[in-house]
């Protein structure tokens, strides 16, 4: 690194191209493809070796089966053990498989402790224990602790390396330190200043401490309104305290309030995405991003919602059965009926989502002062929109089947089953949350069959009364 | 900040409830609302001035519409001007008018510049002129210049404070530099070594720099492999740069590669979950949470997707109509509809969903070599589950109504409707990407009106063909 990177003011500025700047290119993609199938087995390796740790991730995803055991066999040597945080499940095990119990044990020991903690939590009991007892006693019993901590627990989020200052310390102690101590964290944002029982009392941001003179005591220019996290927190309350108050790293504490580690941004980067997306797959139904698995599997972790379906349209059909008589004389009940359930579901999909979104940013409080406020809302929302929209439905439907009644049936339904909507809408995913159950699972499906059931119980229970 | 924090070992530790330690808890609600009846104002801007200033726009977005009014006009000369930067749009809106142009810009210049420019961006141009001509020239100019970028781009986001050291200098002098300057940001993490023409050549993280002896050089010690992200650049592209390779702060830089500000990880947490979430609320069809807004807007906003949803079952229920006479011979049909309908749309959003976070995460490139591939899958998924469900719903269909040939036409269609589902769970996203068109918006909705009509289409089809 002792030389300036050859750059000139004449050179041409570097080509502005957002997608060639992230991730893996199609002509790296190609290149390693070619060395596979000549058979430069140099080549392949050279290239794994140039890519930045995530790109060769991606890199891996994009081959074949077959050409990715050929390119891990050839550089399993070199890879960069960050590669295999850059994985998602399914491909990890494959690549684990690929690399062998050895060098995969030696790669995990090299990675920073929260990583090598996500990985080994990943794994089987027996797989894990292997990997382990294959380490250095040391390495192992770092990460035997990390796996205590729960599962999406803020203790398996947290790195162990961290900066930890005695009190009475100046800025000058604390930088001749940091010169002279050699295994300190790659990176660090802040310096934790602690008392005698190891408990944190204060954090200086490194630009501060690098701004102040060397006489300055860190204890004069910390802050002590840092927030310390309990090792036993749920990952996503860590990552909105994050979130909340714009944390850069804070520091990890036990139960009696002695420094354990220390939690990144970056780290909260990838728990604020999963929230997010599994907030999304959870009301459509695919328990996890399933991109990378292959066929058999794929087919098969979504089998179980394909079920929940199967079971509420079944619920929907049996409820539609008792009307056979009624749809035998009004045949026009079987081409509206479909209208009436799909406006119920699409708005009380639109609530249920604003809902859960709202309960997982905490911008809504399950026992909060909020709820019934929130509810009467949607009530109104559904409301309004029910009568406009069964107006212009009813009126329609009404001149199709040249039938005013039919058409007054049709809105009567279609405005009850939308402010179902609005109701069910708030309430199932609040009462999930009070109950401490993940709003986001089920609560889509779980809904749509609400309003399918009572969209056509109604319209043809109506029919039924009046048409006949 | 002189006095150590009094805490001694004997103390307890402090209580660990994960709610209580992130937002607003109901007893500060309580607490400020008790202030308000009470009419104590003083005590209002008291709580008021303890919080933190993402509290305090919890706080606001909790109370009452009067109760807020009354709030701001009390606290408002004491208002944290981040609390802007935390309130949703709606409610921005409000507050924005309650504090009157002239506490407001005089609270816009107080904040960092990406913020300011985020605000001022979202505000029609007439309120951003009035705002802006309230403001010394010098705040107005740097505001003015934030503002020519283009909406969501890495300009909006980035932060002109940054530290800009030249080539030539030592560890010693950047730390003196640093030392005597006072207008420096408030925190930063990296100091960005630049040419005689304000060219970024490389980085230094301060944890670096701060382990570094006063007579390194500073360009002996950067990294010369950091990314510099172009101002035109989309905020999404910028946000995966960070994600990908687990930047801290990256350089912005104009056309010619000049160094203009600085992005941080923190900007990008909020960039990475909104665009999680603008996917989950695309593919339900919610433009954006209006969790804060009025009921007459919430209900307004939901229009546009009610109405794709009434057309979309206007064209199924039109489809159902041209069976109208089947169905009237063969009532079993009416029942068993919803059921194919539904299969198949279920399965279509499961598809589309993992294929759209596929495409926002870069997994997928939209002419990337994986589409194919992914295609293929999709269609051997869908025809496996289609075939497994089909069988068992065809026995039971069979039984229930005492016609194998009614059954028979059931898996039929459904073993149809859900190889459908899988190729438009996948061309209907990508073809959009390719287009350019985001897929999140609209993908759901088009996707469940094909499963619908050609559910419906190829049943009734069927049971015309082979029952009558």
């Amino acid at each position: 690194m002792n030389e300036e990177a050859p750059r000139t003011p004449e050179e041409a500025p570097p080509a502005v191209d957002a997608d060639t700047m992230v991730g893996i290119s199609p002509e790296i993609v190609a290149r390693i493809r070619g060395a596979v199938e000549a058979g430069s087995l140099d080549r392949v390796e050279e290239i794994a070796q140039e890519l930045h740790a995530a790109d060769f991730a991606d890199l891996l995803q994009e081959l074949t089966p077959e050409e990715r055991r050929l390119v891990i066999a050839v550089a399993r040597h070199v890879i960069d053990p960050e590669t295999l945080n850059h994985l998602d499940d399914a491909m990890r095990t494959e690549v684990i498989e690929l690399m062998g119990p050895r060098e995969f044990a030696q790669a995990v020991t090299e990675l920073e402790t929260d990583d090598a903690v996500e990985i080994l939590g990943d794994l089987d009991e027996d797989d894990t224990r292997r990997i382990l007892e294959a380490m250095p006693a040391e390495d192992r019993a770092v990460l035997e602790q990390g796996l205590t901590y729960p599962e999406d627990s803020a203790g398996r989020l947290m790195q162990r390396d961290l900066v930890a200052l005695p009190r009475h310390w100046t800025v000058g102690e604390a930088i001749d330190y940091l010169r002279a101590k050699d295994d300190l964290p790659k990176d660090f944002y802040d310096l934790f200043i602690v008392d005698p029982m190891h408990k944190p009392i204060g954090q200086v941001p490194l630009s501060r401490a690098i701004r102040n003179r060397r006489t300055v005591k860190l204890t004069d220019i910390m802050d002590v309104e840092f927030r310390a996290i309990p090792a036993e927190m749920d990952q996503e309350s860590a990552a909105h305290l994050f979130r909340q108050y714009g944390i850069v790293s804070a520091p990890v504490v036990d139960e009696s309030g002695r420094l354990l580690g220390v939690i990144t941004v970056d780290d909260v980067v990838h728990v604020i995405e999963e929230e997010a997306e599994e907030d999304l797959l959870g009301i459509v139904g695919v328990s996890e991003t399933d991109f990378h698995a292959p066929v058999g599997e794929t087919a098969w972790r979504r089998v179980r919602w394909l079920v929940v379906t199967l079971c509420n349209s079944a619920i929907a059909a049996t409820v539609i059965s008792q009307f056979e008589a009624t749809i035998e004389q009004i045949v026009a009940l079987a081409v509206l009926m479909p209208i009436v359930a799909a406006m119920g579901g699409n708005a009380g999909v639109q609530v249920i989502t604003v809902t859960i979104r709202a309960l997982a940013t905490r911008d809504l409080q399950p026992r909060g002062s909020a709820v019934r406020r929130l509810i009467l809302k949607e009530l109104l929302v559904g409301a309004i929109n029910g009568i406009v929209f069964a107006a212009i439905v009813g009126t329609v439907a009404g001149f199709w089947f040249g039938s005013a009644a039919l058409g007054a049936v049709l809105a009567g339904a279609m405005i009850f089953n939308m402010v179902w909507a609005g109701m069910a809408g708030t309430i199932i995913p609040i009462t999930l949350a009070r109950l401490g159950i993940d709003p986001a699972t089920g609560a889509g499906p779980f809904l749509t069959t609400t309003t399918d059931v009572l969209g056509f119980f109604s319209f043809l229970g109506l029919a039924t009364l009046f048409l006949l």
